[in-house]
């Protein structure tokens, strides 16, 4: 009796602790990752050429940290971008451009988005490169944390 | 007697569960990467200062993308990194350089780390935005993922 007694303890015993695992570990879906961020960031770089600041600076952390090369020192936070960009709202202009080379490196709740941005409006040509690291957040959102941004200058 | 066995296979099965619930995930260490990150950041600019560029070149991951200002096309891959590079191999060199509001973002295996650089060479004098993204690789080293840099132009 004591011995089928055990067996039945153990053998419930292993059931309830199968049971009650935690989850695997869901794989990265960096298909599905790569575009998301994609299409955020090709949203808010729509409103920007069309003198919007606020898809860029919605899509950012609080705590966001910002380079581009009229910076020698990063801008640190949501507060101070927004000071950064006030004075060019409604002055950025393009009705055509283009990202090519997009990359996004993730690992699930940190991505990486890098790409040569062409801007073709016409009195208004450039070329630049940006890096953006996007986290997801408790919310379930994507949202940038930092941003480096370059102006293609080719070398004389 | 019932009673007694169920509430001592209750009671195991409890505690057996408890002690074999699958670990929690380890909380990332962030001090401990970013200590590790601007380490081996400072070592590779060291190197590339005295005209080396190994030290990156060895940091960098096959699948490396590398941007820079006088780059329109992002390069892809560590092979053409390094014939980028070999031109200006020897042709670098800083005796004083430091890095400044260095920030590392980091949720365990992916660490974004940006920086200011301040280069004092007495006839180079030059100021760089960078942002590096290291990944910890199977084998336990760090490398880099994706490099961009900026070269400081104060607005005219």
């Amino acid at each position: 009796m004591k011995q089928i007694v055990l067996l039945v303890f153990v053998a419930f015993a292993a059931m309830g602790c199968t049971q009650q695992k935690s989850p695997e570990v869901p794989e990265v879906d960096e298909k599905a990752i790569t575009g998301t961020i994609i299409a955020l960031e090709k949203e808010a770089l729509g409103r920007w050429y069309s003198g919007d600041p606020d898809g860029f600076l919605e899509l950012s952390a609080e705590d966001v940290t910002y380079m581009d090369p009229a910076l020698n020192n990063t801008i640190v936070g949501l507060d101070n971008l927004k000071k950064y960009y006030e004075p060019i709202r409604g002055m950025v202009q393009s009705n055509h451009f283009e990202l090519e080379n997009t990359q996004v490196i993730t690992n699930g709740n940190l991505a990486v988005l890098n790409y040569n941005l062409r801007n073709y409006a016409i009195d208004s040509q450039s070329q630049w490169n940006c890096t953006e690291v996007y986290r997801l957040e408790a919310d379930g959102k994507w949202k940038i944390v930092h941003t480096h941004w370059t102006h293609y200058t080719p070398k004389q």
